[in-house]
C-alpha cells in the first residue's frame, strides 16, 4: 500500500492504572507499524499520585526505547480527548475499594461476589455508565472521528451502553479470548498464530465453538484432553478444574468465567474460603498494586517489571495494540471484539453487543456470521444478555425496577428477595457514584 | 351454520385417573353442543383396578344424565384409538410412586423437587416420551385425522416432542392459564368471561402480559393489588405470597410456577419443611387419591364428588371440553393452548412449542402474534426453552450428554456437578421406564 | 357484559365523498349496538358544495330512521376531531381530476395507470402523506385516544406512514378482503358468515391462503372452479378472467389487484383500449359521480340510492361499521385490517404494515401469526413492500432519490429511465399538492 | 506454519471448455503455493474432440512450465472424481446450441434472452440440475471430503441445489465480483489489492455496498464518477451506460447484470438489434469458439492465446485459483463466494445461497455478517431469490407448477401468460435434457 499514515494521538482514560506500562511496552514493540506521536494519560484527582508514578515510568520507558513519543499527564480529560485518534478507557470508578465492596456485598447473602460477573459486575456497571456517557459526550464534541477502545469492565455492557446511547465509534475489548488461544497454543506447544478459535458469545461468557490447529479442527480432541487435565486459568479467577462430564457433554470450549455459572456451588465455597483467609481477590490485588507502585517509583526502572504479571491482565496490551494496528494499517485480519450484533448471532437481539470474531480494518470491526447457537449454550447467553440489557436500562436511567429485575434474573442470584437485598446494599454503599439513582 | 356434526368417539389414555369423573362431568354439561357417542377409557395392567372403579362411576354418571354415550373400559389402546376423533392423554408413567421419587431425588441434593418443573419434570418427561411416541405411532396408523389433546405433564415438552417427531395433530393443554383468569375474575367479583388475559410463554412458565376487564387494561392496577394481598394459589403448588417488589418491578402477571424460579430459596425451604412433616406433594396426593377411590367405589355415587377438588386440577375438564367443543363447532374463540411457535414469539425458535392465546376452530389452534418479549421476561423463557429442547433430545434418543446439559442449564440446578448426581439417580431409579437409555 | 358504553363522536374527513350515504346507512343499521350521537362531516373549500349535498342527504336518512344522531357539516377539521372517538379518513387530495392525471401519466409511457397500484397509487400517496400527517398532529393534540380508521388509498401506505411517523392509534381498512369473502359465499350460494378466509399480504396485494366453508378447507376445490369460471371482479377493476394455469400453479386465492402484476400485458392493453373509447376509470367515475350528486340533491331522497353501486366501493360501510362495532363492543371477532407487522409475517420487516386477519377488541387489532409465506407469493410481496417503504420515505421527506427508487423497483415499471420520466411528470403536475418536494 | 501440504488431485468436469487453458495457466502461476499433482479433465461423448484439443494444449503448457503435473483426459467421470481434492464444474449441458435456444425462445415473446438471467438462465438451470445431482452422488461416494468448486451457471442456483439436496461441500464461484474490483482498480489506476468492496446479494445480482480504496470509503465519489463516465462492462454483456439518475439514487455499486432489471427496455432493444444483425451472444460465442479451437489445435501453441479474452470470462482462473489456494493454505483472506446464507443477510431465508464476502480457510468459506439491506436493493433480491427457490424445486422434482410460478414472478417476465408460453417452449425444445419432467 502506498498511502501515508498520519501521526497518532492516543488518549488513555484511567492513565494511572498499573497496566499502563504494559500498554506502553506494546506501543514500543509496535513502533514500526504504529506511528504514535502523543500519548495523553488522563486520571482524576484521587488518582493523581498513581498517574505521576506511572506516567514517569512511561516516559523513562519511551526514552530508553529512543522513540519520539511525547507523554502528557493530565487531569483534563477534554484536552486529552481533543483530536485524539484513539481513546482507550481503562478506568475504575471508585477505585479498588469499590471493587472490594462489590465482592463483599453478594457474599454476605451467599452469592458469588466477582469484579465483572453477577452482582459485583452489575454494581461496577452502574458506577461506570454515567462516566462513560460523559466521556462519549466529550468525544462526540472534540474528536468525533476517534475510535473508543473500551477495556473498562464489564466491557460488553459498557460497549453496548455506548452503542445504544451515543454516536461514538466504539470497540469493546477483553483479554479473555486471546488468553484462550494462548492457552491452547501452550497446551500444544505451538506459536499462537497456528491456533484459530471461532469465538461466539458475550464478554466474559464467550465460547470457543470450534478450535483449529493449522486449520485442522481439534475441538473434540482438545475437549477430551481438557476433561482430564489441569487447565486454562487466568490469574484473576480462582483456579479450579473443569468438571469433566460437563466439558464432554458441552462439546465446546468454555471460558474461565463460565465456571461461575456451571460450578456456582464450588466457586462460591472457594470464594468464601479465600475471603476468610487471604481476602477477596480485590483485597489481594490491592496489596499487589501497592507493591507494584513502590517498584514503579524507582527512577532507575525503565521497563515493565516482571512483577506486573501477578496482577492478571495477561496479553492486555497485545490485545489493544493488535486492534489499533489493524485499524491504522487496514489489515483485514481476524480478532475478537465486542460489537453490535446486527444478526451475527441469530439468537440474540440485533441491537445487542456480542463478543465474536471480526475482520478488523480501517473502518472498524466486521463480524463473521455465526448463525444459530446450539441449545446447550444458547439459553445461558440469552438470559445473561437480558440481564445486561436491564442493567444498561437501570444504569442509564436510574430505574430501580429495571435494576431489581436485572439482578433477579441473573443466574447467580437465587431469588428476587436476595436480589433486592443486594441491590439495596449496592445503592446505599455506592451512593456517591450513582447520580442517576440519587438525583 | 347448517352443517351436520358427526357423532364423536373419544379415547382417553390414562382412563383410570381420578380426574376422569371431572372429564365425564364436562361431557355431560356440554352434551347439547358436543355429540359424543363413545368414550374409551384406556389404561395399563397396573391401572386395571382404578380403571374399573372410575369407569363404573363414569357409567353411573352418564346413566343419571340420561345420555346415550357408551363407555368402554379397555387395556387395548389400539382398539380405543382406532377411528377416534379425539385422543386425550392424561396418563402417568410409573404412577404416583414415580412422582414421589421425582420429588425426593432433587431434594437429596438441596434442589427443588417438583412434579413438572426442574429435575422432577425432567424425569417425568424422560419416562413419558417413549410412551407418547408409541401412542402417536398408533394414531398415525389408526386415526390419522384424530386430534391428540395432551394433558400429560410436562405438557409443553410432550407436545413439542409430538410435533417434532410425529405427524400427529396435537394440542397441548394446561389448566394454569384458565385458573389465572378465574383468579382474576374472583378477585374482581365478576364472571370469568369478563376477564381476558393476553398470555405468552411456555407451559408452567406463562405470563399474563396484559389483563383486561371488560376490555379495559387493568394490568397495573391488578399488579399493585397483588403486591399487597394474599393471592393466586392453586392447590398443587405450596401456597405462598408473591414478593411485593418483584411483582411491581415485573409489571406483568406471573403464573404460580414462576415462584420456583423467582423464589427458589423460600420455595425450597417450604418444600423441605413439608417433606419432613406431611410428606412431599406426591405423598399427600397418594393419600388423597386412596380416599377418593374409596368414595368412587360406592355404587350409589353417580356424580363427581366434591372431594375431588382437594386433588388440584381445578378447571381441568372445563379446559378440555372448551377446546374440543370449539374444534367440533368451529367456534373461532380464543383459548390458551400449547402450539408450534412459528414466529408467534419472535424470541423463541420457530419450531419450539409455546403456550399462548390462539383462535380455535375446526382446523385447530391459530396463535395470535406476540412479537418480542420485554427483557424482563425474555431471558428466563429462553433458557427454559433451551432446557426443554435438550430434554426432548435426551428423551427421544437416550442421549446422556443432552440429558446432562438439560439439567445443568436448568435455572433450578446450581451446578453441573449436582446436575450429574441428580441425573445418575434419575436414570438408576427409573431404569424400567427408560428403554431409550438402556437398550 | 355489564359496562355502559358511552355515546360516540365520529369525525369523517372527506365527508363530501359520495360514499358517505353508505356509511350513514351502516350507522343506521347498527344503531342498536353502536351508540353514535354525533357525526362530523369535514371537507375542504373545494368540496363545500358536495359536502352540503351529501350532508343534507345524511340528515334526511337519519331523520327517516328516527335516530337521535346529530350531523355537523364543517370545514373546520379541528372542531370535528376534538374529542372524537373515531376519525374516519376518506378524502382524496386533488379530487377526481388528480386521479385522472395519475391514470394518464403512466399510460403515456406504456405503463399501467391505476388509482392505487403502481405509479398512480404512488402519486396519490405523495399527495396524501402531508395531509394525513397534519390530521394526525390534530388528533395527537385534540383527541389522543381516538382511533383513526383510514380508508384513504393507498390504504396500506397511508397506515404505515401514520404508524411510523405519528403517535396516533390507527387501523387501515380496505373493502377488498370482505368482497373476496362475499364472492366465495356467492359462488357457493351461502351466507358470508359461513366462509372464512385466512388472508395475508399487503393492501391491494392480499392473498387468501386458505379458504374454509363451514370450517372445511375448500381452497383447492375453489381454485379449480375459479380456473374454469368467470370470476371475482369488483366494479373498480377492469373485469377480466384469471389465467387458468396461473391460478392452478399458484394454489392460493389472489385478490383482484394481483391481475396488474400477473397479467400486466393484457391489463395494459385493456386499459389503453378503454382510455381511448370510454375514458379512464377516473373519467368514468367522474361522470357517475356527477349523476349521483344530482340524485343526492333531491330533497325527497332519504335513503342510499341504488345507483351508488355503480361507483364501486361495495361493502365499504360494512367493513367500517364492523370494525368500529367490534372495538366499541370489545367483540374479539376476526376481521382483516392493515396493522403493524411485528412478526406476524416473518418475511416482512417488523415495522411494516401488513393486511391480515386480526382479532378485534376494545384495544384494537391483534394479528394472527402467519409465519413464513411460500416462495410463490413471498417475492412479490417483498418487492412491493420495499416500494412502499421508499414511497413513504419520499412522501414524508420529499426525497427525490427515494422517489425514483420507489418507482424504479415497482414491478409495473419496466426501467429506471421510464421511472424517471413518470416521476418528473408526477412532480410537475402535482406541484401544488407536494409541499414536501417544493419547499 | 509447519504442516506439510499433500499433493492435490483436481477433477475438472467440462474439461473441454475453452476456458481450460486459463485454468491451467492459473495452476502454473500458483505452482509454488498449490502443489497440484494430477489434473483430470472430464467431458462427455459430444465434447470428446474439444477435450482432446484442449487437453493437449494443457499438456504442452505444463510441459513448457516444467511442472510435474499429470493431465488425464477422460469420459469416465467416476475415475476423475475418485479421491479428488477439488472437483471444478464448468460444464454446459446441451452445449452452445442449447444456449442459443435459451436466448431465442424468450426473445420470441419480447422478453430478454440471456444465458444466466431470466428465462434463459432458468432453462439452463433445469438442464444442469439433474447432472449436478448425479455428479454429487459420485462425490458423496468416491470423494466425500472433496470440495466442489462450482462455476457452472446459473452458479447461485446450482450451488443452492447442491446445498439443499446433497451432502457435498460446495462453494459457488463467479467472476463478476472480482471483475468489479478490477474495474474500480483500473478506474483509479491502482493495483487490485488496494481496492476492497463489501459485496452482498445473489449471483449475477450482487451489489458493492461499500467500496474502499486503501481503506477509505470512496463509494459516493465512485458513484458520482460512474454517473458521468463510460463504465464497467464485461465482454459477455452487451455494453451500455448506466442510467445516471438511477446510479445516484441507488447509492451503491450495481453489477453488470443489474442492467437487465433496471434497464429492461433498452437492454431488450439492444438484444433484438444484435440478434438481427450479428446474432445472439451465444451465436457470436459459437463463432469465437470455433476460431479459438483452431488456434488451440496448433501443436506449437504452448500458452493461453490472447484471443481467449474475446470469449469473456475474464479473471475466471484468478478467481478459482485464489479460492483453492486459500483453502489449501488456510489463508483466512476475504473472497466473494456463493454460500449458504445462515443469517448473513437477514432479509433472505436462512437456507438460501447468497453471494457475499467470506473469510476463506481450510474449512471453507465463512461469511461476514451483512445485516439488513436498504429497501432500495432489498426487494429485487428477495423476489429473485424466490424465483431461484422455485426454479430449484422445479429442477429437482420436475414440478410444472413450480416452474410456471418461477418464470411468472421473475422480474423480466411481463405476465403469467407469457411465462407459460416460454415455459412450454423450453420444455419442448429441451426434452432430451429434462428427464425430471419427462419420466
Ligand atoms: N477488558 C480487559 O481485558 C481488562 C483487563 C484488565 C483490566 N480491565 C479493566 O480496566 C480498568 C482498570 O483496571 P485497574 O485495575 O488498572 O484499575 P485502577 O483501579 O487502577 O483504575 C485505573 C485508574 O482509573 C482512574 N479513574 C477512576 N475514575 C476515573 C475517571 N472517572 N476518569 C479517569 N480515570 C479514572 C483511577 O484513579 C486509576 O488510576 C478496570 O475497569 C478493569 O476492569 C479490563
Ligand atoms: N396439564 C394439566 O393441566 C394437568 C392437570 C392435572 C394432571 N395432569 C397430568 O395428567 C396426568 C394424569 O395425572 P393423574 O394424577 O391422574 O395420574 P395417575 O397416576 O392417576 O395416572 C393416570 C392413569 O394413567 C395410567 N397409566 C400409566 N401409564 C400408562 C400408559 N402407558 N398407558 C395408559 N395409561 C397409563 C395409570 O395406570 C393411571 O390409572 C399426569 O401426567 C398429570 O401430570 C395435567
Ligand atoms: N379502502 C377502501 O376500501 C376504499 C374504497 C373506496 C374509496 N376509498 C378511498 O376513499 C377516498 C375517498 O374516495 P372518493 O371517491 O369519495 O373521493 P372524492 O374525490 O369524492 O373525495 C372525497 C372528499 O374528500 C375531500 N377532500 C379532499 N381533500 C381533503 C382534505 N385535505 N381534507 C378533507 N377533505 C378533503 C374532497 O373535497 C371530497 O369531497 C379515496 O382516497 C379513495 O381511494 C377507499
Ligand atoms: N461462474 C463464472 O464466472 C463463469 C464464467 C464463465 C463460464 N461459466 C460457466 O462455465 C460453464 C462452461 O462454459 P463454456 O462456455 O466453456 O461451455 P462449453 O459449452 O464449452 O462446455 C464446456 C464443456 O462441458 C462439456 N459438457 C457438457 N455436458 C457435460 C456433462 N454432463 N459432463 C461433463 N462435461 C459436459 C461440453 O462437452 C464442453 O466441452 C458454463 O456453465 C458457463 O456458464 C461460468
Amino acid at each position: 500500500m502506498s498511502h501515508v499514515v498520519k501521526k497518532l494521538k492516543i488518549a488513555v482514560i484511567g492513565g494511572g492504572s498499573s497496566y499502563t506500562p504494559e500498554l506502553i511496552e506494546g506501543f514500543i514493540k509496535r513502533a514500526p507499524e504504529l506511528p504514535v506521536s502523543e500519548i495523553y494519560l488522563v486520571d482524576v484527582e484521587q488518582g493523581r499520585e498513581k498517574l505521576e508514578i506511572v506516567g514517569n515510568l512511561a516516559k523513562r520507558m519511551l526514552d530508553k526505547a529512543g522513540l519520539n513519543i511525547s507523554v502528557h499527564l493530565t487531569l483534563d480529560r477534554r484536552e486529552a480527548i481533543s483530536n485524539a485518534d484513539f481513546v482507550i478507557t481503562q478506568f475504575r470508578v471508585g477505585g479498588i475499594d469499590a471493587r472490594i465492596r462489590d465482592e463483599k456485598i453478594p457474599l454476605k447473602y451467599g452469592v458469588i461476589g466477582q469484579e465483572t460477573t453477577g452482582p459485583g459486575g452489575f454494581a461496577k456497571a452502574l458506577r461506570t455508565i454515567p462516566v462513560i456517557l460523559d466521556i462519549c459526550r466529550d468525544i462526540e464534541e472534540l474528536a468525533p472521528d476517534a475510535w473508543l477502545i473500551n477495556f473498562t469492565n464489564p466491557s460488553g455492557i459498557i460497549t453496548e451502553t455506548v452503542i445504544k446511547h451515543t454516536g461514538v465509534k466504539v470497540l469493546g475489548l477483553c483479554n479473555v479470548p486471546v488468553n484462550m488461544v494462548n492457552y491452547v497454543a501452550k497446551a500444544y506447544g505451538v506459536e499462537m498464530d497456528r491456533v484459530y478459535i471461532q469465538f461466539a458469545g458475550l464478554n466474559h461468557l464467550v465460547w470457543g465453538l470450534r478450535v483449529y490447529l493449522d486449520g485442522e479442527d481439534i475441538t473434540q480432541k482438545l475437549i477430551e484432553q481438557l476433561a482430564s487435565d489441569e487447565n486454562m486459568t487466568m490469574k484473576n479467577i480462582p483456579g479450579m478444574q473443569w468438571d469433566k462430564d460437563l466439558l464432554k457433554s458441552l462439546g465446546v470450549l468454555p471460558c474461565p468465567y463460565h465456571r461461575y455459572y456451571y460450578m456456582k456451588d464450588t466457586m462460591l465455597e472457594e470464594e468464601k474460603r479465600k475471603a476468610t483467609h487471604e481476602g477477596t481477590r480485590g483485597e489481594v490485588v490491592k496489596k499487589v498494586e501497592r507493591e507494584l507502585f513502590e517498584l514503579y517509583k524507582d527512577p532507575k526502572l525503565d521497563e515493565k517489571p516482571p512483577q506486573l504479571e501477578k496482577r492478571g491482565g495477561a496479553l492486555y496490551s497485545y490485545t489493544a495494540c493488535n486492534l489499533i494496528s489493524s485499524i491504522v494499517n487496514d489489515k483485514r485480519d481476524i480478532q475478537v471484539v465486542n460489537v453490535k450484533n446486527s444478526g451475527a448471532i441469530l439468537d440474540l437481539p440485533e441491537d445487542a453487543v456480542v463478543e465474536t470474531n471480526c475482520v478488523i480494518d480501517k473502518n472498524g470491526a466486521h463480524s463473521l456470521s455465526v448463525g444459530r447457537l446450539p441449545a446447550k449454550i444458547r439459553g445461558l447467553i440469552q438470559v445473561v444478555k437480558a440481564y445486561e440489557e436491564l442493567t444498561i436500562e437501570a444504569g442509564v436511567n436510574g430505574d430501580y425496577n429495571a435494576a431489581l429485575q436485572a439482578l433477579t434474573i441473573h443466574p447467580l442470584v437465587p431469588s428476587a428477595g436476595i436480589a433486592k437485598k443486594i441491590l439495596d446494599d449496592i445503592l446505599a454503599e455506592n451512593r456517591e457514584y450513582l447520580p442517576q439513582f440519587f438525583k
